[in-house]
């Protein structure tokens, strides 16, 4: 059995709370989770779905940086992405700002706890809010989860090198 | 009638989402209401209760910029701040994070919406939100009211310079 077989992704809408609650095991452990995390060259190599490529412009993952990246398909860029991180406490956990560029009133606050199961195992949770149930629902029909999902198939093989 | 006696402060708890609305009014068009805002030297004057002093570390009021603010009592600190700011769009929104480092884990979101009125007049409407019912409720026991309201006084005094 393999990590991705292993490890199943779920994803979660709260029914009271605009809030997203994805849950995620890794086969490595939070240090070198967390570095896959925070890390630009690491970063691109498995975030988003594989059908596109990514480039990032800037990723500064430290208390108080920011981040901007695109989605591209045969280098044309077909989204962009950007937000700040208020907090990088390494290895256990993040928080940071999220926005589409091309809902630019959209924007959501993501905490990504990392923690250590022992074993050289890692659970990462990604909480996500945003200010009205509306725009918590957007987000989900937006076919996130196959970034979400493919994303993180592409970090085990990464986390396996 | 004086600008804080026209200018009345609403400050509210929604019932079912983890959120707060504060909206405030003031005697000033929005271009000079956003950058009492945004200027440190200028924040400085007006930010918190009136029975603290502001120490601003750090304050870049731009897409992808931080800030980190103490409360001070004769010298001593007694409680500082910090966020990032997610989005800066002069003059009319800016969205921003917040932590009190007395709670590390609690983070809100904040957006900030300057609205112009006409007759020189701006509408200021503050909406946070955490990720549960619990932490903002804590929020809002925290006598948060206090500093509100009376920073807003204080900035109606500015204004009027």
């Amino acid at each position: 059995m393999n990590a991705t077989t292993r490890n199943k992704t779920t994803i979660a809408a709260d029914p009271d709370l605009p809030t997203i609650t994805i849950v995620r095991e890794f086969d490595a452990p939070p240090a070198r989770v967390f570095r896959a995390w925070t890390e630009p060259e690491l970063v691109a190599k498995w975030l988003g779905p594989k059908s596109v490529g990514m480039r990032i412009d800037h990723w500064d993952a430290t208390t108080g940086g920011s981040y901007r990246y695109a989605a591209t398909r045969e280098d044309e860029v077909i989204a962009t992405f950007y937000g700040s991180f208020h907090e990088v406490r390494s290895p256990s956990r993040m928080v940071q700002t999220f926005t589409y560029e091309g809902v630019p009133d959209g924007v959501s606050l993501e905490t990504i706890t990392f923690e250590d199961l022992g074993n050289g195992r890692t659970r990462v949770t990604a909480l996500s809010v945003v200010d009205n149930m509306e725009a918590r629902d957007m987000v989900l029909a937006s076919g996130m989860e196959t970034g979400v999902i493919e994303g993180y198939e592409k970090l085990d093989e990464l986390l396996a090198e």
